[in-house]
């Protein structure tokens, strides 16, 4: 299997999963003032710009990671179709987060550290392909080789960060929502400092 | 990454949201004169068409935009996911907009208003991405280059009206409503009268 | 614009319009017997499989039109937006017409009469396209010019044969149904008698 | 029409369906003790990661079959539209299942038919697509046409272990729901142990 068949499935399901994501957010019934019923909905917007951007930087990333790989074998398509999982998956625990946010902490707790296990699930199977790489070396493009310790030590940057924000989650959701954003501020402005690294090929 | 990357995801996006529109068509549940009950629900037929072309122009313009593009960086991308945010959000105000829009004014205004300030977002969007090439011009085709100041100028007329027509919302939502249908038609039709420019390359 | 760019766009419409039919299949509440439940929303299951299947031939239809279609004018794209705001739109009246099939006459009546619209409207689209590429023979390529003519009276069978079932549903639903289904058979079978062409170029 | 023709659609299809699963994933409503009700809700999660294994390997096989097709003709487009058109309904299934696997016999039973019927007939038609390039081998590529017996007798299993799985879910529903996961993994393993096989070309 070449990986430009893995981009075509991963490109529609993050395609959906982005797009699906505005399923989540509602339309007030029978409201008698609008204007006032639509902004305590915020959770929803704010949920929904999280997840979007998450989503968008991780699909980014995904295919700078397939810009390196020159061939695929079955375990690297299973592990491929475990990202997609939990890509696909995304919009669930966004709506999640969304309807409990300001709820007591009880609830909030659980649907934030609901929130951050799928994503730390998502970014820690990203690390498990990079290190299924690094066994696999000659999967990839003799450029990328080089390159592959760095990418490997970046890609582990995000699933501990994640843990991290989901044991905060315990004490407090918001914090935690918090965090799920900055993570995202936080890999859209450090992937713009390196240079483009063009595809290899 | 090349272009070809971005239209893949974009073409996807479009897709589904230009097909998630038709979610937001109610099924008339327990009615004893379906004939009857079906005729009142025209804000949802006359939105979804509304939303339908809309988007349908915009993924027009935006393979038009990108057909000048050679190569595209981070920053642009960033802007690509921007107007894929706005595009997946679209049959959120559409449905917000068709269930309120024969309610009084407060409920109707409210939702014209949200449906005017998404497509504002999104055209607005797209005029960043100009802006954005006109200030890295060595991403564009060499030919591209030329049509620059035109195409520039013209992407403005997009949020300016969006956001005259949002204006309007604040008083009365049908004559916004009719106004975002125009904006529509007026595109549609703008573009007709340039001669089909070829893709560079 | 190329015809490429057009199939991809169509090709995620279709994809997901043949995939949102089954968003109308009901799962049962709160049943206590759920095997006597099921059978009755066979309207549901023979809904989905008579627009699953009228979409997959349109599908290839639509891309049989495009394999002699060298290249595209705008008026071009619009026809073919017009043709995918109808299949998008499919689903809705396939939940409409397996939610009151089985209602008393006024009810199921309406359902197969906008069931009926919107097929005649769809495959008149298609009808719509062939007309339009008659009077522009130029983005034809020359090879499918000569079988212009007939491809343009076999795509009138279409609206023709949904119009006359649209009437007969004026007088009873479940007769315009089996002829919804014949009309998907009698195209499945009358593709199949003519030879496969090979795609020119 | 092309193999890579009906790969674009299948590949819209398939993502379309493993995206929707999650729409199945139920968000609770007015919770008061979120962490406690979200346990619960198990047969959920398991169905969702069973159906999206099952799709997922459903369709890598899916693409080594198109990998030895050379050409396709309207017979095999028809059979292949037959296969989509059950992988596109396997969400409904899986949330048939999950909302009823824990309930009374009677329910749980019609439950697991239901998604038993509707993977034996998937994998069935998989099964019919290879007899009938078994009887027009000369839609195959040459290199393909020598594995074509024991990729024949490979297609059967999967239907066999789906009906015997599904006289299972006769009398007990978890059984069944077992049995199901275990043919997932199953095919994934099984897969595994035949080295990749190079796309002819």
């Amino acid at each position: 299997m070449q990986p430009e068949r893995l981009r075509t499935l991963a490109d529609g399901i993050f395609a959906i999963a982005l797009t699906l994501l505005v399923l989540e957010l509602p339309v007030p019934l029978h409201s008698t003032d609008l204007g006032h019923d639509l902004l305590p909905q915020w959770p929803f917007y704010a949920a929904y710009v999280v997840s979007f951007v998450t989503l968008g930087i991780v699909w980014m990333n995904y295919h700078a990671l397939l810009d390196g790989v020159g061939t695929v074998d079955r375990a690297l398509v299973e592990l491929n179709l475990l990202l997609l999982l939990f890509v696909a998956v995304v919009p669930w625990p966004t709506g999640l987060l969304a309807e409990y946010l300001r709820e007591p902490d009880g609830q909030s707790s659980a649907a934030a550290i609901t929130y951050g296990a799928v994503m730390t699930a998502m970014s820690g199977t990203f690390t498990l392909i990079w290190i299924r790489l690094a066994r696999a070396r000659d999967l990839l493009h003799p450029r990328a080789r080089t390159r592959l310790r760095g990418a490997l030590r970046r890609s582990a940057v995000g699933p501990a960060a994640y843990a991290a924000s989901t044991v905060i989650a315990v004490f407090n959701a918001t914090t935690a929502f918090v965090l799920f954003a900055a993570v995202a501020v936080y890999f859209a402005l450090s992937a713009r400092r390196r240079p483009t690294e063009p595809a290899p090929g």
